[in-house]
């Protein structure tokens, strides 16, 4: 059986055939825009489908979006990204490729792809953590996406390390993980503090004992491991999914993150608990979409 | 219609005949046991079911059942009050009351109490806390329950207010929230600070501004208040209920609570967000398990 994925990101977007037995990707095709607007998105995204359909038979398979922004239902509330509001991109979507279309944010999508075709393949219950540019997070309990009251569940970078107060995060609050941690951010930060390079970098450096870069990077990856660890506590998840440009370039964080796990989540939600690097790479949002779509 | 709920505490059970519409108790009965043995819990359940169903029609109603205790379906993992260990407790149950039986840990027993017929009536999605001697809490999501991989889900009393150490909780591990905010434990930690009295005095103490009152009281209070707007953050309820012997004694408590889930969650889930008082008192539990158990 065949599925379709699409993943819209800020710049591009992509689209795939994906078989559902494996997730595996039978055809897939990609292509950045200039004109950003949602008229042009649409018919970039038509292109790509007609392009990756030929061939496969996909007759009245609906198609799932995952679409880097908040969502409610069809509707695009807001995407920094691609300067988008309020805009109703389901319908002209769905009408353009004559056929349904599930819109999923993307950190849903992704998460959904581990779960179903990558590192969390197997189990029920998942909490996936990526550290990007940002810090996003997705739960699945009991093969459900949480979706929370107004579809903002999730938003894990946006909680706070301290009471008052705190860095300025790319939202407008203070304080945010996603503040310290997220790789804009943090890049930032270092810069501030006179450190050039990647958050792989400070690694390096703060490893070695280097100041000011082991404040830094104690700061960030503290709060970031016990945040993780509280989170498995109140959630249970089978299996912690690690993923993201910044987590995967940097060895350290994901051997603290898993040290804090395995001694500061309750003893009743580590034990059984597995943790896993994300395996998909780019591919799980594209994959995960297809498979939400269906 | 009626549903028969069943609440096990650590010394006595309450039994209910609860109207489905309204959440009202038609019929209600307690006894309090000496003997905490299974097969005697079962015999003093057995019978306050007899007498709170005389005279209702409840043939082939299934029972809800409310238990302190970690469950995995028909088995008590572990009930800490009664000393039970892995007591397949749901059979035996379900043979006396010659109906099916669906246990529930109490908490998520009374959230859903809330939800249905209480504070967050309305609502599909709750993240509700009770602080009494322990801390707890319970997540409701799309009106299912979430349960977690191995059912400890909501364990939110046993995130970590530290990222190393801390005070000894009940649960053998340090540093967890219920450590300084669970009546039990904060009142021990009163005790060794030479402050006499319940959490209310500690209190009235640091809102005069009292040494060390002050201090114990906005350290505790302080971390309850960020975690919880962190989790509102994170699962994005309708709902946020607040209820437990704690919290309901001391208005100061839910006061900041309510400041800096306003101001410290995220703001797209804070807008909207409704924080609520539970209203059912010790019933709630009582009125979820019956209307679970159906």
């Amino acid at each position: 059986m065949l599925a379709l994925g699409i993943d819209i990101g800020g710049t591009n977007a992509r689209a795939a055939v994906v078989e559902v037995a494996t997730g595996r990707l039978l055809a897939s095709a990609k292509e950045a825009w200039t004109d950003r607007t949602p008229e042009n998105v649409v018919s970039v995204v038509q292109a790509l489908v007609s392009k990756v359909t030929a061939g496969h038979e996909l007759t009245g398979v609906a198609a799932g979006v995952g679409f880097a922004g908040m969502l409610r239902g069809d509707v695009v509330v807001n995407a920094p990204n691609l300067g988008w509001r309020d805009v109703d991109f389901g319908g002209p979507l769905s009408a353009a490729l004559g056929r349904r279309v599930r819109l999923v944010n993307d950190l849903s999508a992704a998460a959904w792809g581990e779960l179903k075709a990558g590192a969390a393949r197997g189990a029920s219950d998942s909490f996936t953590v990526f550290v990007g540019t940002g810090v996003g997070s997705a739960i699945i309990n009991d093969d459900v996406l949480l979706s929370g009251a107004t579809g903002v569940a999730g938003e894990f970078g946006h909680t706070k390390v301290l009471a008052d107060g705190g860095r300025l995060c790319g939202c407008g609050e203070h304080g945010c993980l996603e503040a310290y941690m997220g790789g804009a951010k943090l890049t930032e930060w270092m810069a501030e503090s006179g450190i050039a390079g990647t958050p792989a970098d400070l690694e390096r450096l703060a490893l070695e004992g280097a100041t000011p870069a082991k404040g830094l990077y104690d700061f960030a990856v503290g709060h970031l491991a016990l945040a993780i660890a509280n989170q498995v506590t109140v959630l249970n998840p089978a299996v912690l999914v690690l993923g993201g440009g910044v987590l995967l370039r940097c060895p350290g964080i994901i051997k603290r993150v898993t040290t804090v796990v395995m001694t500061r989540a309750s003893v009743t939600s580590r034990s059984g608990l597995r943790i896993a690097l994300a395996e998909l790479g780019d591919d799980s949002g594209l994959v995960g979409a297809a498979l939400l779509g269906r």
